[in-house]
């Protein structure tokens, strides 16, 4: 199939994704996509670019579709909503192998399966960097937000901090990606925690909830309210052990790649208290690392530190 | 203000778009906008790309912000429908000047007052291209959409087709702007016609509405049912002095101008021949430009032809 037309190409994205389904009022291919509501919706974007969000060495076109995906996938985990569809924006560079495409749309139709999401529009256009652009809605329940914590909560996390960056380490400086298969997966397909966010919604202390994709460092911060600050503890021994033998690898702290390392997308809520056994029953993998304290900054283990992480405009 | 961050830059953009509106749940800043909806929603998406939607040449920065937003309003215009808000996926290239980004800003928020629209979120990155996507959404009403015409039913447009198309020759081929006003504005600030198509959706024998972006040529067909055509008929007389002028300055056909020339933005239908009347009384400047046949395929005034418009793809 030679991709060199508009309708070339949509005719490819047909095989991969049904242009109409039930209860969808439209079906692709209109001016707007006509999505059934109920009175609130979710809708976030997000842009996923070669060379800034992935790089073709080490990401399969398959690996590419998925993660495009996935990083919006995570916005509406992140408010306990319940993915519905999306829209695609692609931006198309002319030397790719003929096999990028499809395999693209494998792996995008791979996740959107997985939690069965509609694709209702979007939009291409010829471009000089390989690109993405996902919009995403969901269905909000608890519709549970940043910035609701209060001096003394505790703030929880689901998944492993460090990981995605250890894994981006081993890919970007030619570590043995068999040593490090938990890291490499994180990075490249990362777990998403929908299922969880919807059980830690229905906590009754539940005060903020946010995805961690810019690192705790970055996104503790943006949790809190304000005239608020997070006193953080994370230890070398609750740390993943490929992201312990990553550092040590890279002669870095352990501690700091799992406090700046970026593109977790592990959940980051802040609870009362009281509820610390519930949320533990409801999610059994969430863990506590801190809790919030009055007026602003952050400390990692008694230390006030910098909150710098990934900057998506400086590269680093 | 030195905009080397995303906090700097979205600073910026506090400046230009309040954070928070009233009936809106949440607020900008979260990991998804949360949107208040009623049963349907219309959702469109479209990328706005420098040297291939735009050129720095003879776009402003403000024309630029102008536009970005404007082919989205078309869309939801297209659906009859009402704008509500949007998100903003911004392309960043480092060596852009000082002023550039408060004027796309100002450009921008022009256009979103003008539709009292939100700006509810989005994401940015560095690029090695500028550019912009943009995610809008709206309240249907009557919902109208393509491929609903029959044969024998009229054609319509709203708008000067090739008048955007021979703004472009100008512009791009160093024709006098001052000569041509009317395609100048029309392919820098296209005119909307979101009323006018809510007006056009009360008509009793609306069949199909959308908005003419890749030029005649290639949406006429868009607009089609399977298994119709369509006859067209644009003499010159009808159309813009300032396409006729063009068109004869760049040795080119005026009535080819204006059937292949894209980036209109105006309105095509079709309607029952029993509601010409009520059309041309519910929109006055509503004129009509062909019919609809059994068979595929498009006629231009007695003659077949082919349906190339502009490809996005191909860039021609």
């Amino acid at each position: 199939m030679k991709l060199d037309s508009e309708e070339a190409f949509l005719e490819l994205v047909d095989r991969y994704f049904p242009r109409k389904r039930r209860g969808e009022p439209g079906g692709r291919g209109d001016d707007c996509a006509v999505i059934p509501c109920g009175e609130k919706l979710c809708l976030s974007t997000d842009l996923f670019l070669e060379d800034v969000h992935f790089s073709r060495t080490y990401f399969s076109p398959r690996d590419i579709g998925y993660k495009s995906l996935a990083v919006n996938i995570s916005d509406i985990a992140a408010m306990a909503a319940v993915p519905e569809g999306f829209l695609l924006n692609l931006l198309l560079v002319p030397d790719l192998p003929d096999a990028f495409w499809p395999e693209y749309f494998r792996g995008l139709a791979d996740l959107a399966r997985e939690h069965d999401l509609y694709l209702a529009g979007g939009d291409l256009s010829r471009s000089s960097r390989l690109g993405m652009g996902i919009t995403i809605w969901g269905s909000p329940g608890a519709c549970v937000q940043r910035g609701g914590g209060l001096p003394g909560d505790l703030l929880f996390l689901v998944g492993e901090p460090g990981l995605s960056a250890a894994g981006l380490q081993i890919l970007g400086n030619g570590g043995d990606r068999d040593e490090f298969p938990d890291a490499v997966a994180a990075h490249l397909r990362p777990r998403l925690h929908v299922a969880q966010a919807r059980r830690i919604a229905t906590c009754s202390g539940l005060r903020a909830l946010m995805d961690v994709s810019d690192g705790l460092a970055r996104d503790v911060p943006r949790l809190l309210g304000p005239g608020t600050g997070g006193a953080l503890r994370l230890e070398q021994e609750d740390l993943h052990p490929e992201v312990v033998a990553c550092a040590r690898w890279q002669e870095i702290s352990p501690v700091e790649l799992a406090f700046r390392g970026g593109e977790e997308y592990a959940l980051l809520g802040a609870i009362d208290p009281s509820c610390r056994e519930e949320l533990c029953e409801l999610v059994p993998e969430a863990r506590i690392v801190g809790e919030i304290v009055r007026g602003e900054g952050i400390s990692l283990n008694g230390d006030p530190v910098g909150i710098k992480g990934f900057d998506h405009m400086r590269g680093g």
